[in-house]
């Protein structure tokens, strides 16, 4: 099933609620939300549920082929086309003039442009149209059943990604082997890394974002492995530390902790929750046991079309979580010149409580 | 050897000339042309030659462990923190305003920086810095000898990388499959792919930024793959097309055409020129097969730290070439439902003419 005419339902709502005829739609993840391509450079929607799409020639034959929903038109200032090409005008902001027709910029919303772009619309159309940002990123925030469906077939294949990448492990074997391997699975499965995927060993897991080298795999080494899928459209985010060999007591020290925080900030989670009292209960945790100062990053972020969206789970966010809201609580623990331990899993916000959408197990130990 | 030393001396002049004593340097791809790290939130550059860089303690680490000029420093509101993360001040702009002390904003110049955040920096510094952003991009263009040579080791990642995915296509191999042996040879050469590699067959082809399918190869079928490395920061970018069995002759008369654009824009490409009239060149021996209508892109653009960056050769920009420029020509035809042809070469701009950087033959058919 496809998610996104249920989406553009649901913006009508808001604009009849704004009193609103039209709505602009920038950015890709926005545009992707209501047509299912992130090809278009702007989508139009009308009060009527008309979507039309723009898209530079480069991009429109694949905004055709992708789309879900509306029509795609292009803009150019060559005077010859393909003849398969719905050229409206030579720019793209003539091209959202001609589009919107005798709707008055007044009754027109907008989502997503940058203050460049909204002060370039506002000369084309004479004033600048409502921001109606915040709305859209809010309906975006509440995953329907169709976007979870999508959310859990990114989150199988991210796991046996995983999967793939630990059993590979073995002395000598390289960071970016285990990068080939987990980008090998993710594609050959027909999806997408949804990032590049982060492998590191030993003291270089001490970056949170370690980009693979040649490093070599040694015993007693901590591996440290994040990684995500795309599936039609939908992304996913995970990331698994185990101890290569024998564990010292510090090792295992440092695994409980982060183990410990990532229990108590899940139990913590539920809508209507400040976001950064789910950051609390997992600093609180890793306080007890004097590791706090090595958490240097927030807990956790919303995941959906996009890798790192709303919500975001740190010490500074007030705003409550919300009912359809997927994130990912990830502590972790780094200390340069030693380790860095992450475990990372994906959580559905629902009206009766938190479901836990990464089923792989947080074994820490490669037997 | 490293070119990022230089590269302060060069800014060191700019701010003479301009009568500044500090330039603040924001956006990844500046801050490592100074730096070597884009690990950084923002780099301060002084007259003195000091350079300080600032970043989240997320990216701390990172950002000391790969640096090679200057000292860091980090943000945090955070009471505790690690024992070796030197915290400044509790945000990014209270710990830039510090760290310019007595400088007063009117003798700062900061570049690669939103709207948003030079509005946030004139509210806290109690002026806007002056804009030195054309400057720095124009430093980024005039590549010298220590970038030219990473630029060539990309290159040549970049040509082993095709040679394996065209060993790689037989009947039947997906799209993916030749994905995954390109970022297989990039990654486990040590270098990064510069963007996710493109590789379509037949009609899919025809969308210019096609992404990996499912698809298999098949008699007949047109293939076009364009990837390309990152090697010590610097990028490579190159597309080859083939015919993946016996050609038609409407195959051929596109691919003879796109070669002869690609030639006759290489012909044509010399400083001081306005990059349009390259542009041009290429579509001139287009239109004369009558095939201008299916070539819907520009034809090249600047490759360096970014892989697309100053300047873009496209069928407006009217300013000229530099000497020092590093540019890919890629002329393409693309027929919805038939095939797409793209050829794709780096060249360098220098006093005497350009040089062909990409030494990959163009030959179209696999035997």
């Amino acid at each position: 099933m496809e998610p996104f005419k249920s989406h553009v339902e649901r913006l009508l709502r808001v604009l009849t609620n704004r009193g609103l005829q039209a709505a602009l739609i920038y950015s890709s993840p926005n545009i992707f939300y209501f047509t299912g391509t992130d090809a278009p450079s702007v989508s139009i929607i009308l009060e009527t549920g008309e979507v039309l799409s723009v898209a530079s020639r480069l991009e429109y034959l694949r905004a055709v082929e992708e789309r879900a929903v509306g029509d795609v038109y292009a803009f150019s200032s060559q005077e010859e086309v393909a003849e398969y090409e719905r050229v409206v005008e030579r720019d793209l902001y003539g091209a959202v003039k001609k589009l919107l027709g005798s709707i008055p910029p007044e009754k027109v919303g907008i989502a997503g442009a940058s203050l460049d772009v909204k002060k370039k619309l506002a000369e084309k159309l004479g004033a600048e149209p409502l921001d109606i940002t915040r709305e859209v990123l809010n309906l975006r925030r509440q995953k329907d059943s169709a976007e979870i469906s999508r959310i859990r077939d990114s989150i199988r294949v991210a796991e046996l990604a995983m999967r793939k990448a630990l059993d590979t492990l073995d002395k000598g074997v390289r960071e970016v082997d285990i990068a080939v391997e987990v980008l090998s699975l993710i594609l050959k499965s027909g999806a997408q890394p949804s990032f590049d995927p982060i492998i590191a060993f030993g003291d270089h897991a001490a970056q949170p974002h370690a980009k693979p080298t040649q490093r070599e795999l040694r015993e007693g080494d901590v591996v440290k492995i994040d990684l995500g899928a795309r599936v039609n459209g939908y992304c996913s985010d995970m990331t698994r530390s185990i101890i290569f060999g024998k564990p010292s007591q510090k090792q295992e020290r440092v695994f409980r902790a982060v183990i410990k925080a990532l229990e108590k900030s899940i139990e913590s989670l539920q809508a209507g929750k400040a976001a950064k009292e789910v950051y609390s209960a997992a600093f609180k945790a890793l306080k007890e046991e004097g590791l706090h100062i090595y958490f240097n990053h927030g807990l956790g972020h919303g995941v959906g079309i996009e890798i790192h969206e709303e919500p975001y789970l740190n010490s500074e966010n007030e705003s409550p979580l919300l009912v359809g809201d997927v994130v990912t609580i990830e502590p972790g623990v780094y200390m340069a010149g030693y380790l860095g331990v992450r475990i990372e899993d994906m959580l559905y916000v629902r009206e009766d409580g938190a479901e836990l959408l990464t089923y792989f197990p947080r074994d820490y130990l490669v037997i």
